[in-house]
Formats: C-alpha cells, sequence, structure tokens
C-alpha cells in the first residue's frame, strides 16, 4: 500500500500537545461585544468557563477548544441577530447542537460565538396527511419520535446518539436504518438556515420533488456549519411498519457475516437493519449491557412490513446465514426487547470505551460499494491484529460503512501515531475501493486531508462554493476545508 | 386568488413575435473561433442552419433560438478543451442532450455553441454486485435499459421522453416510477463535470453514502447546464422485481380517482406508478394508441414485489378505488401488455397535440403536498371549464405532481395570453399549497419569475453560487435565473 497520506503522518509525528495550547481570544470579542449579544438575548449569554469549555468539546479525542461566549437562541430570528453582530464584527460563529459530533466539528479553533440550539426545541408542525414534519433545530431525535408515538408515524434516522435534528442534518448523519430508508440526504425535505450575512433563507417547498432551481437543501445538509446555520428542518416520516422483527445472530468468521450482509443486500432483500460487531465489540457490549451474546463476529437484523413480510425476509436471510457459518438467529418481537437489543449497540461506542480504563474514542468511519466491503473489512482486520492499540469495529454494514473506534490515552504521543497511522491505511483502503473517507461522521478537522485524495479538483469547486456564501471565513473557521 | 405575477403576465400581452427575432451572432463566435473548434473535433462541428435550428428547438411552444454552432464531442476531455476555448472567448456554452425539454432549456438566447452529447453514448461500467452503472451523458434511458436486459436489473426513471441520462441529470428528471423508486436526485450516486473553466470534476465516489463534503452531485443535480457541462453520470440500479402487474381503473369522477391517490400514498401502499388521466386526455390517448377506455378520469397503476405482494397491493388498491365510484381494474401482467398500455401514457402528450391540429403544447407541471392534491386538482379543473383553450390533463399524482399541456397556436396572441393566465393561476395555486412550480420539468425560460414567488431570499443565494461558478455568465445563459 502506497503511502498516500504523508502529510497527515507527519502531523502526528509532530506529536500533538497533550492539552489545547493557549489560544488569545478573537479580538472583536470584547466587554461591548458581549453586552450588545446580551441586548439581543438577555441571561441567554454566557461567558463562564465550564459552559465555553463543554461547547468547545465533543465526544472523541479532539482537543477542547473552547469559544469565547456561547448563546441560546430560541428562535430563527434571534440567530438571524446574532450572525449579523458576528458579521458586522468577524467574529467566528460554531453551530452547536447537542455535541454529540466526533470529528472535532465544534471545536472553537477561532475562538467566536457558539450558537447553542438546545432551546430551540420546538415541534413546529406535523402532518399526517403529508407525512411530513418541521421542527427547530434543537429538537432531538428522540423527542421527535416520542412526540409522534400516538400518529403512527415515526422517523427512522438513528445514529446512536440522541442527537439534534439540525446538527444530524449538517452532518448528514444516518446510522442503523439508512439502508432501507436512506440518509438525511435522502429524508431532509426543506431547510431553513441563516447565511452568514444573517439573511433567512427557507431552501424549498414541501412538495415530494421539484425542479425549481438549485438544490439548496442539499447543499446544506452535510455542509457541517460552515455555510450556514440550521435553524429549522422539514423531515420525511414513515408509517410505523405493520410488524417488526428484531434477530442476532453470532458467526463463525468475520468473513461469513460480512458474506451473508452483502449477498442480503446483493438479493434486494429490504432489511431495515443490519449492523455488524466483531468479537471485541461484543465483549464489550456484553459487558457494559450485562448480556451474554457469544464472543463471535454478530450480525444484528431488523425486519419491517407486513407480518408475512418480516417472516419471509427473515427465513431468506436465516438461509443466507446459514450458507456462511451463521448460527440460530435470536429472535425479539417485543418492543421492549428489540429496545434493549439496540440500546446495546448503540451503547458500542460508550462500552469500546470500558475496555481500556482512562482512554478516549478515537473513532473513524469508511463506507466502499458493497462488492467490497469484505476486502476492505478483512484486510483492516489484518491491521489491527499486528498492531499495539485495541480497535473494536462495528458497521452499518448494509450500506458498506464501517467504523473502528481506536482507544488511545490522549496523552501518549505513540498511541496518536498508530491510530494516525491505522487510520490512514483504513481510509486510503477505503478510497482505492471506490469508496470514502466518511460513510457518516463527516470531516470536521480531522478528515480535511483525506478530502483532497478523495475529490482531487472537486476541492477546488467546494473552495468557491464556501468562499462566495461566506467570504469572511467565519462559519465554523477551519472545518472541512483547511483555511 | 391574487394576482402575483403581474410582470408575467405583462410580457405575455406584449405579444411574443410569432418568430424568433433576428439576434445578431455572439461577437466572439467568428470564422477564426470555428476554426479552432475544428482544429479539436476535426468534422463533428457544424454550423450548417439546419443543424442550428434543430438544437435550438424543444418539445414545446419556445421560440427556437439557435446556436452559432454545434459541436459533437465524444469524450469528457473534448468537452473540456471546448468549454476551454468556449471560456477564453466568453462565448456561451449550450449543453443538449434529446432535445426534448419543455421549458426552452435549449434555447440558443445569446447564440454560442450547443455542446450535443449523443455521440457519448458509451456505457462505462456496469457493477451488477453494486448495482450501479457510469454512462457517458448521451446514453439514454431505454439504450440503458435494453443493455441491463441479461442482467436481471433495471433502471426506474422514466419521464416519459426517452431522454439521455444527462439531460435527465441536468433537470432533475423524473417521471412515472417516481412515486416507488425517487427522482434523479436520488439516483444519481456521482457525476463527472466539465466547470465553466474547463476543469474536469468528479463530484463524489461510488458508496452509497458519504459525509465527505459538500454535496456537488446534487448541486448539479437540476441546474439545467447553468453551472456545469454534465459528461457522466453514475446511477443506482434496481433488481427487477419477481412480479409486476399492471391495471387500469376508470372513475365516475376526478375527485374520486384523486382521492383514490392520496389514500394509496397515505396508507404507505408501495404503488410503482399511479398516474391520472382526466376524459379529455383518455380522449387523445384512444384516438393516438387506437384503444378503447371508457372516456372517464382514469387512473393507470403498476405494482411492483413478490408474486403475493403484488396481489396484496392491488386487492388493497382496488378497495380503496371501490370506495371513490372506481370501476373494474383491468389488468396487465403479460410484459407486452405492460408495454403497451405504458407506451399509450407515455405518448399522452404527442396524442394531446392531435386533438387540435396544428397546435403547439404548451406543457406545464407543478406539485403539491399529497394533502393538497385534490383541492390543487379540482380548482384548476374549475379554471379549464371556464377556458377557451383545450388543456389535457395528466400527473404522476403519487407524488403530488400533475401536468397540462395548453394547446395554443403560436401565432394567436390570444392563445398565448389564454395559456399564461391559466399557468400563473396553477402555479400561484400549487405555491399557496405549499408546493412548487416545477415538479420535474425544470425552470428554463419558463418558469424563472415563479421562481421568486417560490423561493423569496433563497434566489439570491443561488444568484451567489451561479456568479461563483460561472463569473462570465457563459453556461446556458438565460435560463433559470434571469441575468
Amino acid at each position: 500500500m502506497i503511502d498516500i497520506f504523508p502529510e497527515i503522518r507527519a502531523m502526528a509525528l509532530a506529536a500533538p500537545a497533550p492539552s489545547a495550547p493557549a489560544r488569545p481570544v478573537a479580538t472583536a470579542v470584547d466587554d461591548a461585544f458581549v453586552a450588545a449579544l446580551v441586548q439581543l438575548l438577555g441571561d441567554r449569554v454566557s461567558t463562564a468557563q465550564a459552559v465555553r469549555e463543554q461547547h468547545g468539546r465533543d465526544e472523541s479525542y479532539h482537543d477542547v477548544e473552547a469559544p469565547d461566549v456561547v448563546v441560546f437562541p430560541e428562535t430563527t430570528e434571534e440567530v438571524a441577530e446574532v450572525v449579523k453582530l458576528c458579521a458586522a464584527h468577524a467574529v467566528p460563529i460554531i453551530p452547536f447542537g447537542t455535541g454529540t459530533s466526533l470529528e472535532g466539528g465544534v471545536a472553537a479553533t477561532r475562538g467566536g460565538v457558539c450558537i447553542d440550539v438546545s432551546r430551540m426545541n420546538q415541534i413546529l408542525r406535523v402532518s399526517t396527511d403529508d407525512l411530513d414534519v418541521t421542527v427547530q433545530a434543537g429538537v432531538t431525535r428522540k423527542q421527535l419520535n416520542e412526540h409522534l408515538k400516538t400518529t403512527g408515524l415515526f422517523f427512522p434516522i438513528d445514529p446512536g446518539a440522541d442527537a439534534s435534528l439540525g446538527g444530524m442534518a449538517a452532518t448528514r448523519a444516518s446510522g442503523t436504518n439508512a439502508v432501507r430508508y436512506g440518509t438525511m440526504r435522502e429524508n431532509v425535505l426543506s431547510l431553513t438556515v441563516v447565511m452568514p450575512d444573517g439573511r433567512i433563507v427557507k431552501t424549498a417547498r414541501r412538495a415530494r420533488k421539484s425542479s425549481a432551481g438549485y438544490d439548496l437543501t442539499r447543499l446544506f445538509v452535510g455542509s457541517e456549519g460552515t455555510l450556514c446555520v440550521i435553524t429549522e428542518v422539514t423531515l420525511r416520516l414513515y408509517g410505523v411498519p405493520e410488524a417488526i422483527s428484531a434477530a442476532v445472530c453470532p458467526f463463525e468468521t468475520l468473513e461469513g457475516a460480512v458474506r451473508t450482509v452483502i449477498q442480503t443486500i446483493q438479493m434486494g432483500i429490504p432489511v431495515a437493519r443490519v449492523e455488524l460487531l466483531d468479537e471485541l465489540s461484543v465483549k464489550a457490549v456484553n459487558a457494559y449491557s450485562k448480556l451474554d451474546n457469544p464472543v463471535q463476529p454478530t450480525l444484528f437484523f431488523e425486519f419491517h412490513g407486513t407480518e408475512a413480510g418480516v417472516v419471509e425476509q427473515a427465513e431468506m436471510v436465516q438461509a443466507i446465514a446459514g450458507e456462511h457459518g451463521g448460527g440460530d438467529f435470536r429472535f425479539a418481537t417485543l418492543a421492549e426487547d428489540r429496545n434493549a437489543l439496540w440500546q446495546a449497540r448503540h451503547n458500542a461506542y460508550y462500552a469500546s470505551l470500558r475496555l481500556k480504563p482512562g482512554s478516549k474514542g478515537w473513532p473513524t468511519d469508511v463506507c466502499v460499494p458493497i462488492s467490497q466491503l469484505a476486502d476492505a473489512i478483512l484486510e483492516t482486520r489484518k491491521d489491527l491484529e499486528s498492531s499495539s492499540l485495541m480497535a473494536p469495529m462495528v458497521g452499518h454494514v448494509g450500506d458498506g460503512n464501517f467504523h473502528l473506534v481506536f482507544l488511545v490515552d490522549p496523552e501518549n504521543p505513540d498511541d496518536l501515531k498508530e491510530a494516525q497511522r491505522l487510520n490512514d491505511r483504513l481510509v486510503e483502503r477505503a478510497l482505492a475501493f471506490g469508496g470514502t473517507c466518511t460513510g457518516e461522521h463527516g470531516v470536521g478537522l480531522g478528515k480535511r486531508d483525506f478530502l483532497i485524495a478523495e475529490h482531487g479538483e472537486a476541492i477546488s469547486v467546494m473552495r468557491q462554493l464556501k468562499q462566495a456564501l461566506d467570504p469572511q471565513g467565519i462559519m465554523n473557521p477551519g472545518k472541512v476545508l483547511r483555511p
């Protein structure tokens, strides 16, 4: 394998400082500026150190980089006023949902104003007739589904964390249900956003399709706060399926599990979820959630459909698994059993961190065409076997998407260097297989250099767009594209 | 209804010239420029009047506006060379697929070079394992499906015309299957494009999902040749369903037909196609395709699934139709019967033109949230009943999308004025219902002024994008956004 990321390796070798370096406060954020924010939002403005640090941190190994001030607007109009003030003083703006990002997306690399949308938590309208909903950006996916409980509808996108829907749109999130229902790309019908100069823009109407002009909705989905602040999101909803069943199946080998997934997808069986956990992840999940799954590579499935359809799907997948060393299917058809199963899966990240007490997680994900998934996973497995680092693997494998969590001591340069080396090789391999450097975590700070290898000349187009829409470079500076 | 399009009405009242006004040749297109094109492409350059006129014409009432020269490149690199030459001389560029657009998208409003991609007709790769394909932009949808015949896969998007896949991507086309399979927005995985300065850009990898940077793919899908020239398209494919059946059902009333559609969609029945024809369309189709359908509002259905699933879907829809005055379902399960049925539907546009010999079609389409479809269609029907113009209605109603074809004598200003009046009211109503001014035909020349009413401030963002990527304004000038 050729070394295509020498610059990244060089950076890793330069041994990152164990804590964030002292960063001067952005010059424009002085007492008068904060007073102007207070004028707009009253007591919904904070410069307390604990609040600032909490907002400069995500759930990964990235250094805490605190903003100078955190604001808590409640409406699109308030966001627009804050943005206008920032624009007038060239102060950076960092949108913040629940802080569950994994690539340093909320780090305030140049200080500035963190716009925390957690108080924008209103569900503005639900249309059961049109199967759609409009929410403020701070509404979380669990809050939405709780609200929908009596309607017979649900919102399927589920990245594990109880993230805000604005944040999920901003990172183009997906997760376990994407194999059946798509990602935020397919499920956001429209956005209300505040542009870097304070203009309020609605990107589209509620019609299911449109050919009326440029697709601003999808330009902003996945833009990670670097082009605008997302304040409202209109989403597709789906009818709760007549029948749902979930099942767990252990495999003799990792390859058998992956081949089962590939064949399931290639046969067009409409599984709603198909998740891979390697032995190490199963071990972690068992310990964390007090379960007794056999410590083997394991697939978690969920089937949605009519009563007959769900049985039919499960039987077809069982037959495929049987050809690839799959053991018995353990089914969970009761809602509470299914919930326990998926909660255990969702806790895999936190469970992994317990495998090495005191460690931090360096999570990474790639996505490849399904035909390449077995090679991509098995070659990665070989890398891990010869490494000093522990790195459980999980995956939304029906999409060709899988994750590693490198368990690192952030104060140990060797750990960081080794994680960087493995991550380089993972991404390099994914790109060689026609895949992408991130299926769903986003670019943030952590994957910027990979973008160049992935996109080539397209990066120059992305830079043109960034320059056109945010000429001052105040929107979430340093993320996605290197300044 | 308030008159929100006074400027458009004023334009229509100004009585368009019966034939295209004389337009001076773009200054830069002189003999030396044409010689430089010949240097690049040899005899694949034409300045013959018949060729030029053919390329300045689409299938609608819009005036013919011929380009100065037409070129026939065969590769992305040749397109890039042509674009570089045009950029150096600020010569307009108009991409051309099959000329089946409906809103004047290929009219050379400022002359320039028409890039006809019909010789870019190679299917570059098919992956049956990944269910995807990469084609040159000139490959048509029928050519692709013919090529896929032995693979068990198919490409579902079907706008009726045998359009090029590059053109379909450029207009964000959809059509009869979109209710089940989505539009070009959901089915283009990646594009190769030539930017207005000649850069060749690949917008994405083949992975089914990605969070790696801005979504250039979807920015360019639907950009109608105003941001770049699409030269290659990577598309999702689907397995041919185990069972397919189609059915035709006449209704006592238009309202009954529409209510059947609404309830079918709201119940989540996964119909693959559901098409509405009003009485006038049925009459036209009967005459054109020598059929004897009862001259009543009629729904055409197609069901895809397992043998049992298809029967189940059809039974559910029959029950719904029965409650809304639907007659007997006439089924077509043999492929040749189904093809005849859909060919008749696809010929509805040409059939309509025969209703008024010598007329031209002024086709228009809008799309509304499904809950508003009955009101939108029934109010439109009232408009038509009191109008002097004949205007058959058809619709991909499962998406909330429906079409009118105003049959106009383009030399009769009263016809054009009346069509404009009805079109204004149609769009105004769609927007009032939360819909869009075009579900799938695109903006071209015909719907530019509606965009402002639809998008408001978002138009200013679209203008920023256009200015950033095409600062000379040479890409398909005058389309989508008024200069």
